[in-house]
C-alpha cells in the first residue's frame, strides 16, 4: 500500500517534539493558509499534526488510529476544495480531528470530549466546517446527496460536496440506498459529488464482507500494480514528463470513464472511480482529487490509508490498530492507569463463554464490533458461532431472527445507541415472530465523551413499545451474569440486558429477594418505594440515606427485569405513598411510565415521580457530569423526591 | 420478455370460469401434489389460479398485479424444492397468495385480510409452509443467511433456504448488508441457499437506482439475447437434444461459474448467477431451480416476470399494473362502488401542491410509493423537485436532512409504519440537526386489512421520544390542510402530520380556537377533559353525548399539535378532575403519556386515562373492527370513562 519509502520522522516522542517546534501547524488559522504551502511543506506538516495528535490525544484519549491515518487525506482535500462553499462531509466523525486542525481548532485539542471542550466529533456550533454531527455510520453518502441536490436546485451546481466515507462504513445498508440513488440520478442533480474512499481494510477490526473482498481486488488487482509500477518510474524521471505519464494513466485525455483500473460494482452501478490512490501521497492524492473536483457527475476517489499511520504501536496493534483509546503513555501506547477494576463488557464477554460451553445452541452476533463489545474470547472458543456482519445492525437482527428459527439462540450484541437503526427488525422480525432472540445492550444510558449521538438513552423508551419484549438491567456483575443466563433461556420473545460504559462497581447484595425475582435492596418505611434500574442502585440507596436523615422512610428495589413491570413491584407500589422510579433513560415512555401505567390498570392511585433523562440530546461529559447535568446525581434526587413528597402531603 | 406466444386463456370472466371448472387446482392439497404434473398441467394449474386469483381477489380487493406475475415461479419452487423441509421464504409476502393455493389453502380465499380470515401475507398460524410475516420489504435475505447459518450449525445442510425477493425490495438497505453477509461467508455457512430475484422492472412503480438499471442492462444484454435465440432454437428441436442444448448453454457441465450471461455486480461480490431466466416459462425455470438447488454455495436465480401478467386490465395499466387493489369489477378492473368520499390521501396531495406553487424550496420525497402516498400531481406539475428513492426509508429521510441543509424543505412522504425503519436517521440526522424536515404519516394508526404489520400504531411513542419533534394529527379535511401549512414553515426541527387510512370523513367544526392553536370542540362541564387525537375527533364527541346522558359533563378538545403538548391543554386539564386521551397509538409512551407527564411537570394531579392501544400485535379487519378490538369504539370508551370518574369520586 505504501508507495515510496518515507522518513519515519514520527515514530518517537522525541521525534514528535522535533516536529512540533517547527511549527507550520501554527500557522495554519483556515484551510486557506494550506493551499500556500509545497508539497514538502505538506509533508512537514503532516509530521506536525502526527505529533500534535499523538500528544494531545494521549492526554484525553480519543479515536487515534483513525485520524493518524488521513492526514495526508483531509490536507489534500482542503487545498484541492473550498470549504464551507464547497461542503466536506465525515462519515461516522471520528476521523474529523485533523479537519479540525487546519480549520482553526488545533490549539484547542487539550480539552477534547470533556465537559465543555472540544467534541470528539464535527459539530456545528464549532465551526462552519462543520455538517454532520451524528457519529451513527453510513450515513455521509446520503446527506452528500441531499445537499448536492439542493445546491443543484438552487442554482449553486458549482459548489462541491465531498463525502468521506471508510471501507466499513460501506458495510451499512443506507450507504448502498444512498449509492443506489447517487449513481440513478447521476450528472442530473449531482453535478459535483465527490465520494472518498477511506479504504484501510478495516472499520474497528477488519472490514468484513463480500464488498471488503470486491474492495481489495482492486486493491490488488494485476491493473493496479502496473499503474503502481508506471506511475513510480514516470515520476521518478520528474517534471513534466512525470505530469504527462500520470496524466495519460489516469485518463486524464481520454475522461474518466476509461481509466486503467479495475472498476467493478461501482462501474456497474454506472459510477465514475479514480484509483486507487495512495492515501499518504499527498501529491497523487491532490491530482486525483482534481480530477474528481472537474468531473461533471457524481465520481468515487479510492483512497488506500493505513489506520495508526506513523505511529509505531498503534502499527504494531492488529487487533484494531489504536481505533480509540483511553489516556496512554504516547511512547509505549500503553495506558496510564491501567485500572483493576473489571468492565461490564468484560464481565458480559467471560459469562457469555461460561454459557456457551454448556450450550451448542448459543451463538453471538456482532455488527463490526467483535472486540468493544467483549466477543473476542467467544470468537476464539468457537469460530463457528460467532457471526461479525459488518456495520450491519438491520441485518444483524433480522439474520438473528433467522437464526433462532433455525433453532439456534442468538445474542445480538451492540452500543445501546445501534439499536435505534434496528427498530423495525427488532419489532417486525424478532419480536412479531416470537423469536427468542437475546440482545446484549453495552454503552446503555449516559456514556460519555463521545456526546449526543452516543448516548444509549433510548432504548428502554423504544422496547417499552416492543409486544413482548423482557428488558433486565443489571446492576452489578453478580446480577449481569445471572441476568444474561435467564435471558438466554427465554426462547419465545426478544431479552434484552442493558449495561453501562465503563468499570463496574461492587456487587450490590439485597436483603431479599421475592419470588418474582425482585431484588429489595433496603426496607426503610413507607413513604417512597425507590425503584431503581440497573447501575443506579448504589445511587438509590445513598438516596435513601439522606431522605432518612429528613424522616422520609423509603424502601429501595432492583426489580432486575424491569419490562414487564413485575407485579411484586405494583404491589410494594400499593403499600407506599410515592412511587419514584430513577433510570438512565429518556423518561418520556421509559420504565418509571410504565410502571405508573400498570399501577392505574391495577386501580392504584399513587403518586409516581418518573425520575430519568429528559427527552433532549445530552452533551458530552464524564458519565457522572452528565448524570448531574440531567438531575441525577444523588443531591437533586433527593431534593426531587422531598418535593414531590411535600406535594402529596400538602 | 416473453419467451414465446401463449393462449391467452384468462383474459375474460367466461375463459376463467372455464379453466376453473376443469378443477386442477381443487386436487393440490399439498405441494407434493404438484410434483406428479406434467408441464403441460403445469400450464393449464396456471390458468387455474390466475383465475382464481381474479374472481376472488376482485370480491376482497388484494395484491393482484403481484401474484398474477409469480404463479409459474411459485408452482416451480414447490416442484423443485420440499417445503417444509427446505425453507421458502417471500420478500414482503404480498407475492405468497399462490404459495397458499398450493400449500392448501385456495378454498379460504373468500376471506383474504378480513377478521378472523386468510392473511394477505405468509403467517405461520395459517401454515407450517410460512415463514416471514412481516411485510415490510428487504428483510427475505437477512433471515435466509440466519436459517441458512443454523442449518448448517446444526448439521442440517441438506436444507435449502429459497428467498423470493423482488427487484425493489433490492433497493432497500438491508438487503445489501445481507448479500455482502452471504456472499462473504459463502459455501461455509450457505451451502444451499438460494436467492430468486422476481425481477418485474418495478416494484410499486417502476424501480429507481443505478442497480435497477444494471439489472435492465442484465435483461437487455446481447448475451441474454443471445440465450434466448438458442434455446428457443434447441428447445424447438425437441427431446434430449433440446436438453442438451439448455445444459450447455447453462455451463451445466462447466460448472456454474462460466455462464453465459453478463454477472456484473452479484458476481462481483461474489454471487454465483444464474439468468436471466424466462419467470413465465415452467421448463427453464425448473431447470434453472435444479441447478441452484445443485449449488453447494449460495446463488442467485434472475427470474424475468410480468406484474399483472394474464390479466388485461392490469397489464393495460402502466401506473402500478394492479399492484394492490379494492373490490373491481373482473371483467373490467374498475371499482365496483366508486365512492364519492375524498381519500386523506388525496387531500394531502392537493394541498401540498397547492403550497409548492408558492415555495420553490419545497420539494417531496417518497420511498417507492409515488402513488400510494398521493404524489403523482406533485410530480407531474414540479418533476425536478420530486424524489424517488427507492425502498430506502433511512436514505429518504437522511437526504432530507440534506436537502434541509441545502436549503430546501422536503417533505418526506411515507407509510407511518414504514417510519419505524427510519427512526435512527430521524432522531439524528433531523432532530440533532435541528432540519427543517416536514414528514407527512399515511395510513397511520389503525389501518385494516394488512395485518399486524401495517397497522401505524408506533409513530406516536418514537416521536415522543425525539427531541424538538413538532407533531400534528389532523381531524379532518380542513385541519391536514391548515396543519400542513403551519408544518412546513418549521424549518429548525422535524414536524410530523399524521393521519389515517382511507377516507376523510366531514370536518369537524370547532366551537373556540383558544391561542395556542387548541379547537375546543365542545364544552360540557368540568368532569372530564377529553383530548381527542386525530380522526378520533368525532367519537370523542359522541362520548361526551353518552356521557352527558350519565349526568357527566365533558368539554372535547383536539390539541390538532398533540406534541409538545400545548399549554393551553395542561390549563384545561387543571380546570377538570379527568383527562381521557383518546389516540389510535400504543398508548405506553403515546401523547396521552405525554400528557400526564407535563401535567405532573406544572405540579397537577389530575387523573389521566390513557386510551390508546395495548402494545400488543393487532390483528387484520376494518378499521372500525379493530378499533373496537382495542376498546376504541364509543361504547367501550364510555365505559372505561365512567368507571374511571366513578373511581375519582370513590
Amino acid at each position: 500500500m505504501v508507495r515510496r519509502p518515507r522518513r519515519k520522522l514520527y515514530e518517537s516522542d522525541s521525534a514528535g517534539k522535533a516536529a512540533r517546534e517547527m511549527g507550520l501547524l501554527e500557522s495554519i488559522e483556515g484551510p486557506g493558509d494550506l493551499e500556500r504551502l509545497t508539497l514538502d511543506e505538506c509533508e512537514q506538516l503532516a509530521a506536525e499534526i502526527r505529533a500534535e495528535l499523538i500528544a494531545d490525544v494521549s492526554k484525553t484519549g480519543g479515536h487515534l488510529g483513525p485520524n493518524l491515518g488521513v492526514v495526508e487525506l483531509t490536507t489534500a482535500i482542503h487545498r484541492t476544495f473550498s470549504s464551507p462553499r464547497d461542503t466536506i462531509l465525515f462519515d461516522v466523525g471520528h476521523q474529523a480531528y485533523v479537519h479540525k486542525m487546519v480549520t482553526g481548532r488545533s490549539g484547542d485539542f487539550g480539552t477534547l470530549r470533556q465537559l465543555g471542550g472540544l467534541s470528539g466529533y464535527p459539530a456545528r456550533a464549532e465551526s462552519p466546517h462543520d455538517v454532520i454531527e451524528n457519529s451513527h455510520a453510513s450515513t455521509s453518502l446520503s446527506w452528500a446527496d441531499g445537499i448536492a441536490k439542493a445546491y443543484q436546485i438552487s442554482g449553486e451546481s458549482d459548489r462541491s460536496v465531498v463525502a468521506v466515507i471508510g471501507d466499513g462504513a460501506l458495510t451499512g445498508g443506507m450507504a448502498w440506498e444512498a449509492l443506489n440513488n447517487i449513481a440513478a440520478d447521476g450528472s442530473a442533480t449531482h453535478r459535483r459529488l465527490v465520494i472518498i474512499v477511506n479504504d484501510n481494510g478495516r472499520s474497528y477490526a477488519p472490514t468484513v464482507g463480500g464488498f471488503a473482498q470486491h474492495l481489495d481486488m482492486l486493491r490488488t488487482s494485476a491493473g493496479y500494480e502496473k499503474l503502481l509500477q508506471w506511475g513510480k518510474s514516470a515520476l521518478q524521471r520528474g517534471g513534466a514528463p512525470g505530469r504527462f505519464a500520470y496524466d495519460a494513466l489516469h485518463g486524464f485525455k481520454k475522461g474518466v470513464k476509461d481509466m486503467v483500473a479495475p472498476q467493478g460494482m461501482f462501474e456497474d452501478l454506472g459510477l465514475k472511480y479514480i484509483g486507487p490512490v495512495d492515501g499518504h501521497d499527498q501529491d497523487m492524492l491532490e491530482r486525483a482529487l482534481a480530477q474528481a473536483k472537474g468531473y461533471a457527475g457524481p465520481v468515487i476517489v479510492h483512497a488506500m490509508t493505513q489506520k495508526g499511520r506513523g505511529y509505531a504501536p498503534a502499527m504494531a496493534d492488529e487487533a484494531d490498530q489504536f481505533h480509540s483509546v483511553g489516556v496512554i503513555n504516547p511512547e509505549t501506547g500503553l495506558p496510564m492507569s491501567p485500572s483493576g477494576a473489571r468492565s461490564w463488557t468484560k464481565e458480559f464477554g467471560d459469562e457469555l463463554v461460561r454459557l456457551a460451553e454448556g450450550r451448542d445452541d448459543l451463538v453471538a452476533v456482532t455488527a463490526a464490533m467483535m472486540l468493544p463489545v467483549g466477543l473476542q474470547k467467544f470468537a476464539s472458543k468457537f469460530p463457528g458461532r460467532v457471526f461479525d456482519v459488518g456495520i450491519a445492525e438491520q441485518h444483524a437482527v433480522t439474520s438473528a431472527a433467522g437464526l433462532a428459527f433455525g433453532g439456534m439462540h442468538p445474542v445480538v450484541c451492540l452500543y445501546s445507541t445501534f439499536l435505534n437503526r434496528a427498530f423495525d427488525q427488532l419489532l417486525m422480525d424478532v419480536a412479531l415472530h416470537r423469536a427468542g432472540v437475546t440482545f446484549v445492550l453495552d454503552r446503555s444510558g449516559v456514556t460519555g465523551p463521545d456526546g449526543a449521538s452516543h448516548h444509549g438513552m433510548w432504548d428502554l423508551a423504544l422496547l417499552q413499545a416492543v409486544p413482548h419484549a423482557h428488558v433486565a438491567a443489571p446492576r452489578d456483575s453478580t446480577r449481569l451474569r445471572e441476568e444474561l443466563g435467564e435471558a438466554v433461556t427465554i426462547d419465545d420473545a426478544p431479552s434484552v440486558v442493558r449495561f453501562s460504559r465503563g468499570s463496574v462497581g461492587p456487587d450490590v447484595e439485597a436483603s431479599v429477594r421475592l419470588d418474582d425475582g425482585v431484588d429489595v435492596l433496603a426496607r426503610g418505611g413507607s413513604d417512597v418505594l425507590i425503584v431503581s434500574v440497573g447501575a443506579l442502585a448504589d445511587r438509590a440507596l445513598e438516596v435513601q440515606a439522606r431522605l432518612a436523615d429528613e424522616g422520609i422512610g423509603a424502601t429501595v428495589i432492583d426489580p432486575r427485569w424491569v419490562l414487564p413491570v413485575p407485579a411484586s413491584v405494583i404491589e410494594l407500589a400499593a403499600r407506599h405513598s410515592l412511587v419514584a422510579v430513577l433510570e438512565d433513560g429518556v423518561r418520556s415512555g421509559g420504565v418509571g411510565a410504565r410502571v405508573r401505567h400498570d399501577l392505574r390498570d391495577a386501580g392504584l392511585r399513587q403518586g409516581v415521580a418518573e425520575l430519568g433523562l429528559p427527552a433532549e440530546f445530552l452533551p458530552q461529559g464524564t458519565r457522572e457530569e452528565i448524570l448531574k447535568f440531567a438531575g441525577l446525581d444523588v443531591e437533586t434526587l433527593t431534593k426531587r423526591i422531598l418535593s414531590e413528597v411535600s406535594d402529596l402531603r400538602g
